[in-house]
């Protein structure tokens, strides 16, 4: 179909064309991999985070959701272990001045030979040297001459509060004799009073707020608790687009469940949330469940399953589906000496064998980025159809064949010529739907077959388009993006058919917007 | 109803006790005036932004959607003005070592006396002093004696790449002889490197992406990007709950008119918007608009309104509706050298007189608060009705009048008691609307009266009562919220019936969710 080294820059290019993706602050350049979600983009991602809201909490009995502040108290982040643990180690290359993550960086045997060019990028003399212990030169130069590693992390810092702990750093230690060290310590010291850091995840409000949702919805193990947000991860290595970046989106759910069930529902979930990707998918055999290695687990879970997506360059992540045991409730109980436990009156204590038993529920956790989930759609939904017209010259339709629910607009109201009262016959329509809340556009730009195009290119699902016999007959062609099929229908209909349509691609009666 | 004083205190409480609002990180100690949406107050803001965006959005044919990042290039708020003039100016009280706002502090005439005990919290001995030339006294302890004042910036700084400043900072200072002036602009000057900020505000990344959006959908002058989304600004002074936090939700539109035409646009603008606050309103009185006086404007405006509610503690800003000048794209265009203009072929150039217009749009920008429009919507909800019982004690039935468009869940199913089938019709019930994505809760815990008074309180509108008939005749009894009224009605058109009301409430055909 579409060669697959092409594929992203198509999609990158075809989002910036038209209005899915720009970069952020692009007039002043850019931000490193921050992106701005355009008028088709940002309706594109509303559409995904709804569907999985709606089959997370509006569809289900067992998960409500949640909707946390970014910045939380600091110490939740010492519990979680991300203050201590969620870095990356960070060397300089003393010869070209390069800054590279260790464990990216190309291994070498310790005492081995090495060459490389001095003068950093001025490129100087070749010169031969030997790989220090570490075992790894510079990813840039091949220079074995590197500083010691510092562990860089991944949290994005501030401060919070009318405090400027740097002002209170020059007062305390300006004239003062300290050691390097001490002064290193200090600063450190003073940049993490009135700290406050940016989530890396949205998931530890669900365990940090766990008492108070089962409380205040007298919610009965087992149960979730969904959330839907932006998280921040200050990435060394962005790549891919939207694919890894400092800013993203999360949909995560927590599931608490009564210890001991927890790998019948880890095995619910990892099924529930594949299915849940493949329903919008075209290509229902780019999906996959991976099951982690032993070596791969995190220290918190005992089993962890990825659901991948066959990108452009490879199998890789999507979502993560991972029991996480009681790990996360423990420690915030310990943190804290808050319980956060639950008691179910009607099972038995395993340990006294008496009727009433409290435990600290395990926890299954499928975790989704929305905007990755974005990006897998567009890929999927990405297509070229090439035939030959009947001089015999090669047309491409390029089609994005996206899931109607997912579509930005779900149809285009095209009135056929500017004039003889067709454009207000069109809008006639187009209030129709707006009034029912349905995203359509009212496009009278250029000739038909281009306004075709132009909405097959965003994946508009339907073509309404309103000619010189509609005024007198009160019928409309629709046109189907996928097949082009046409088809004559009444106007006072034309809602209710589109409507109809849109159900059935989602498999049940259902709403939009 | 209830006294104004008291409705604060029992909106907090109600918010805790009943899933809608908890303090973040709660069993940490919580984190200040940072607040995290529990299951209910999660879907009253998800309803009111999806309102916000229906009306905004999909209703119109001038309005396109925006989701910017948070993160954005640092000069963009150095051509905002953001980063020189957005802050505070704090000063420290010498005696109680209290940090305040020097523009909110007691004034007082100088060379004039004041009295204040010594020795700060400790309270030592009285002492008289004099007042200094700032004209003001701390407003702690009343002291005279007050360090002088600096500015504090309001926006939060993070810092973005693999960059160590402050570790950069100590290898260039470390053992030299600096100033302490020196000392602190270098800090100054490290700490800015790889800086960036957490937007204060969603406007700048419309000016930002004029241009993209405007190219990309061919939209045509006049025509407006709308955005919601987090904006963060690092108060001292956090007030009134959810009214004034660190952490907030925006909902912004910036319209792009020509120039000449912002008195008409302010105009239509500021009623719009107004209406829209009235329609989900029970008490449009309490809503009012205040036009900015000259000395009040900020310097990139020419005119402004406030839309004003009604709060426990007095008339205060609920949106703003600002007239903003061509002074936004102006600047950005001078900042990065790109044209942000707009030409219309069809228009005559004043200056030339020839056809064809190339000019620089104004801006109208209704700019409300998402979290403030949620707490006007509880305080206005809330309500308390007194009755009689035929023993003579007086009943208190507390209501959350919520618009039903507004409220978390649009129906409570309930069976009358747990068994005879009743649990199981009523799942029937629960299924179909859950199908039809309209969220419903079924509740089958404690007496009808505890079950009816526990969805006043959150707003429910209807409940849907299944008894021992009910698996006869196929009918249920539904409660209106509001009258209490009761009526019988078939359970194959419950889910219909239902529908209808919440779409007459909202004034037109709709959906929900």
């Amino acid at each position: 179909m579409t060669d697959s080294h092409d594929l992203m820059s198509k999609i990158v290019s075809l989002c910036k064309r038209r209005g899915f993706i720009f970069q952020s602050s692009e007039i002043y350049g850019g931000l490193k991999s921050s992106y701005d979600y355009g008028p088709l983009g940002v309706e594109l991602k509303r559409n995904i985070a709804q569907e999985w809201w709606r089959s997370m909490v509006y569809e289900r009995e067992d998960v409500v959701g949640l909707d946390a502040s970014i910045l939380m108290h600091p110490d939740v982040w010492k519990t979680s272990g991300h203050l201590a643990n969620f870095s990356d180690p960070l060397v300089d290359c003393l010869n070209c001045q390069e800054r590279f993550r260790a464990d990216k960086a190309p291994k070498r045997e310790p005492g081995s030979d090495t060459e490389y060019h001095t003068g950093g990028k001025a490129r100087g003399q070749l010169k031969r040297a030997v790989v220090g212990s570490c075992g790894y030169v510079c990813p840039h130069c091949q220079s074995p001459e590197l500083s010691e590693e510092r562990e860089f992390r991944c949290m994005f810092r501030t401060t919070m509060g009318p405090v400027d702990p740097l002002g209170e750093f020059t007062e305390e230690v300006w004239g003062k004799d300290l050691s390097k060290d001490d002064f290193r310590k200090k600063l450190a010291q003073y940049a993490e009073k009135s700290a406050a850091y940016l989530r890396p995840e949205t998931a530890q409000a669900m365990f940090v707020q766990f008492l108070n949702v089962q409380q205040t919805m007298s919610a009965k193990v087992p149960f979730g608790i969904a959330q839907q947000g932006k998280s921040f991860r200050n990435e060394i290595v962005v790549e891919h687009f939207i694919f890894r970046s400092c800013e993203f989106e999360q949909m995560e759910m927590e599931f608490f469940c009564e210890p001991g069930t927890q790998k019948e529902w880890l095995d619910y979930w990892k099924h529930e949330r594949l299915k849940w990707h493949q329903r919008y998918s075209r290509n229902p055999e780019k999906y996959r469940l991976r099951k982690h290695d032993a070596d791969e687990l995190a220290h918190y879970s005992d089993e962890c399953y990825d659901i991948e997506y066959e990108y452009p360059w490879g199998w890789d992540e999507l979502e993560g589906v991972a029991s996480r045991t009681d790990y996360d409730l423990k420690k915030h109980a310990e943190a804290t000496g808050v319980k956060l436990s639950y008691f179910d009156p009607n099972k038995t204590d395993p340990q006294s064998g008496k009727k009433g038993w409290r435990f600290i529920p395990y926890v299954i956790e499928p975790a989704a980025g929305l905007t990755r989930t974005l990006l897998c759609y567009l890929l999927d939904a990405y297509t070229e159809e090439k035939s030959t017209d009947a001089h015999g010259n090669e047309k491409v339709r390029m089609v994005l064949k996206l899931h109607p629910r997912l579509a930005p607009y779900k149809a285009a109201i095209l009135p056929l010529v500017r004039k003889d009262g067709q454009p207000e016959k069109a809008m006639e329509i187009v209030r129709q739907f707006r009034a029912a809340g349905i995203p359509v556009s009212y496009d009278e730009q250029q000739s038909i077959g281009k306004r075709y195009a132009r909405h097959d290119e965003i994946g508009t699902p339907y073509c309404l388009t309103v000619d010189s016999e509609s005024l007198t007959d009160q019928h409309v062609t629709i046109r189907d993006r996928d097949t082009t099929e046409q088809q004559r229908i009444p106007v006072a209909q034309a809602l209710d058919i589109v409507r109809k349509r849109l159900s059935l691609a989602g498999g049940q009666e259902g709403t939009e917007g």
